[in-house]
C-alpha cells in the first residue's frame, strides 16, 4: 500500500531475523548436546503444522541467499539487502531458531544448551561483525534457572539489549517467570516477545495458517493482560516488553478494556496501583509489522485512540514473506516528527544500550 | 457514565439470564438420569475458579428473589425488577445452566438429557408465561447426533429464535458442527455464541477473574476468524450468529486484520468468496454488555471503523452484577434514529421468529 515515501535513514529496525543452520551451533555445543545431533538422528522440530503461505515458504523468496542457503543465514546478503539500501542505523535480531529451544518440554538440559550454543554464535557471527547489528539473549522458558544463568552469561554483552522470552503455556504474569525479570531489570535488558506457539484455543492449531496469522495479537493480548494484572509492574518497575510481529491496531480495544475492568474489579487484584492504559504506555512498546495497510486517517485514528505516539515502533520482520519496507509500509503523509520516532526514536528510548546519540 | 436519557421503549434485549434451580428440572428428567440427581450425591458443577467479582457472586446484589432465591430464578421479580420498568418489547433468554451441559465431558448422555430438561422447562416457565420473552435451545455440543434432536424437537417453538451453541475445545468452523448448523439453518434459528470457557492460553484459567474477564472477547475473535475462513458462511448462506456479552469493541480491529490476511493469503481458503469484513456485517450481530464507558465520539468512532450502524444489538445481562442499563449504558446524544436500531430494530431484522411489526 501506500506510495513511495522518501528513503528512510537511521533506521533503527526492531525485528530482524536471523537463522542459523544447526550444523553452525556444533562448535558451540558441549558433548553430550553435539553428539545427539551428529550421531544420533536428531531431527529439528517442525515449528507449524500448515503448507506454507508463501512460495519461499515463511520468507521472501528474494532473500534466499545465492549460494542456495535460506534466507537469514548470511550476514554479506543480509547487509546487502536489508541494512545498506534502508539505511540502517540499527537493527535488533530476534532470531529463528526453529523451533525454540522453549519447544522441547522433555528435555530441558537440551534446551538450554541450544539457546546457550544459539547466543554464542550470535555474539560471533552477526553483533561483533557489524556495527548495526544488536542481539537478543535466547533462553529456554521451561528451564528458569538455566535461563537466567544464561542472562548472566551473556546479557553483560554491550550488544544484547533484550530476551527474548518464549511462550509456553504458563503466562508472564506468573512468578515462575520473576527470577527471569529479575535478571533482565539487573542487565538492563528490556523483554521481548515473540510469539512462537499457537495462540488460540486451546493450545491447539487452528486448521490454516490464515487463521493461526489472524490471531497472532491474541497471544499478545494474554500476556499483556497477565503481565499487567499480576502486578509485574510494581514488583519490576524498571521492566519493559517490546511486543514484537503483533501490530498494535488490537491495542485501543485492549486499553479501553482494561481500563474499564480496572474501574469495576480492580478490588481483586490491588497490587495493581495504576490505570492498565497508563502501564501500557509505561511499559510495552509495539513493532509495527505486519502492518495492516490503512490510509492516513485510519492510521492516525489508531494511534489516537491509544492515546500515545510514542509506543509504536517500526520493524520490517526481514526476511519474512510480509516484510514491511521502511520506505512503502506507513501510509503517506504523516508528520515527519511521528515518522522519526516510529523509525529510530521511540526504539532507541525503549532500548537503553542502543547508541543513544543519533548517528 | 452517561448522563441518564429519556426512558426507553420498545427495547429487544439481547442478553437475559434465566436461571434453573436444579430440582425444579427433575419433573422433566427420564429416569436414570432424574435418579442421579436425587439419589447418588450429584454435586453441581463449579463454573468459575475465582472469587466472586461482587458481593453477590455474578449477580447484581439487588436481584435476589425476596424470597431468598438466587436472581434470575422467578418471573414475577424479573418482570418487576426489569421487565415492566424499562418497557422491554421483547428479551432473548439465554439462560445460566451452571454449568452449561457441554462442560460434561465424559457424560455426553446426561449432558444431553440436561439440555433437554432445560429446554422444556424453560418453556413453560418462562417462554409461554410472558409473551415478551423468547428462548434459546440449550444442546450439549459433545454430543452433536444429540444436539440435532434437541434441534428438532423443541427448535420448532415459535418462541425459540436461536441455538445456544456451547463452546468446546473444537472450534466452530470445523465441519464437526455442520449437522448443528444444518438443524439451526433448517427451522430459521440463529446462532447465540456466549462464552462458557476460559478463553485464554490452553485452555486454562487465567489468575483472576479481572483477566478472564478482560480476556472474553478474545474467545469471541477465535470464532468469528475460524467460522469465516473455514467457510462456513458459504456453505451455509442462510446461517447467522449472535456474538453475546462480548462487546463489540473489538471488532474494527478483527475486521482490519482479517481482510487483511484475505488480501493476503486467500490462496490458502480458496472457498472464501468474500472480503471478511463484508461477511462480519452480513452474518454477525453483537450485543452491546458489557459496554466500556465511552464519550459519543468514542463510541461513534467505533462504530466508523465497523462500517456499519447495523449490527450491534443493545443487552443488558440483566441479572449479572455488570448490568448495562438501556436508559444510563449508552453515551448521550446519539442520534434518535441510530439508538433505535440498536435499542430493538437490528435484532428485529436479525431474529426472524421476533414480532416483524413494532408494537
Amino acid at each position: 500500500m501506500a506510495t513511495k515515501t522518501e528513503s528512510r535513514t537511521g533506521l533503527i529496525d526492531t525485528d530482524i531475523h536471523e537463522r542459523v543452520m544447526y550444523e553452525e551451533l556444533l562448535p558451540y555445543l558441549e558433548q553430550p548436546w553435539r553428539r545427539y545431533i551428529t550421531d544420533c538422528h536428531w531431527i529439528q522440530e517442525k515449528h507449524m503444522p500448515y503448507t506454507q503461505p508463501a512460495v519461499a515458504g515463511v520468507d521472501r523468496a528474494d532473500a534466499r541467499v545465492p549460494d542456495g542457503r535460506p534466507a537469514g543465514t548470511d550476514l554479506g546478503f543480509m547487509q546487502e539487502q536489508l541494512l545498506n539500501p534502508n539505511g540502517h542505523e540499527a537493527g535488533i535480531l530476534t532470531g529463528a531458531l526453529d523451533p525454540s529451544p522453549s519447544s522441547m518440554h522433555g528435555w530441558y538440559e537440551m534446551a538450554t544448551a541450544l539457546a546457550s550454543a544459539y547466543n554464542d554464535w550470535q555474539i560471533d557471527n552477526w553483533l561483533d561483525r557489524d556495527e548495526r547489528l544488536y542481539g537478543s539473549v535466547q533462553i529456554a522458558a521451561q528451564d528458569p534457572a538455566g535461563a537466567v544463568r544464561e542472562i548472566e552469561r551473556v546479557g553483560t554483552h554491550p550488544k544484547m539489549v533484550q530476551v527474548l522470552l518464549p511462550l509456553d503455556d504458563i503466562l508472564w504474569g506468573d512468578p515462575y517467570y520473576h527470577p527471569i525479570f529479575e535478571a533482565a531489570e539487573k542487565h538492563n535488558l528490556m523483554i521481548g516477545m515473540h510469539h512462537n506457539e499457537p495462540p488460540v484455543h486451546y493450545g491447539k492449531w487452528p486448521r490454516y495458517f490464515i487463521e493461526w496469522h489472524t490471531l497472532i495479537p491474541v497471544a499478545h493480548m494474554n500476556q499483556v493482560t497477565n503481565l499487567i494484572f499480576n502486578g509485574v509492574f510494581e514488583k519490576f518497575p524498571n521492566l519493559k516488553v517490546m511486543m514484537i510481529e503483533g501490530g498494535f491496531t488490537y491495542v485501543p480495544f485492549l486499553m479501553r478494556k482494561m481500563d474499564q475492568q480496572y474501574k469495576d474489579l480492580r478490588h481483586e487484584v490491588p497490587w495493581v496501583t495504576k490505570k492498565p492504559s497508563e502501564t501500557v504506555k509505561e511499559h510495552f512498546c509495539f513493532t509495527t509489522q505486519p502492518l495492516e495497510e490503512m490510509t492516513k486517517k485510519e492510521f492516525l485514528q489508531v494511534i489516537d485512540q491509544m492515546g500515545s505516539e510514542d509506543i509504536v515502533s517500526f520493524s520490517t520482520d526481514y526476511p519474512h514473506w510480509d516484510y514491511d519496507s521502511p520506505t512503502e509500509a506507513l501510509p503517506p503523509g504523516l508528520d515527519d516528527t511521528f515518522v522519526r520516532k516510529m523509525l529510530s526514536e521511540t526504539a532507541r528510548k525503549f532500548y537503553p544500550k542502543l547508541p543513544q546519540k543519533e548517528g
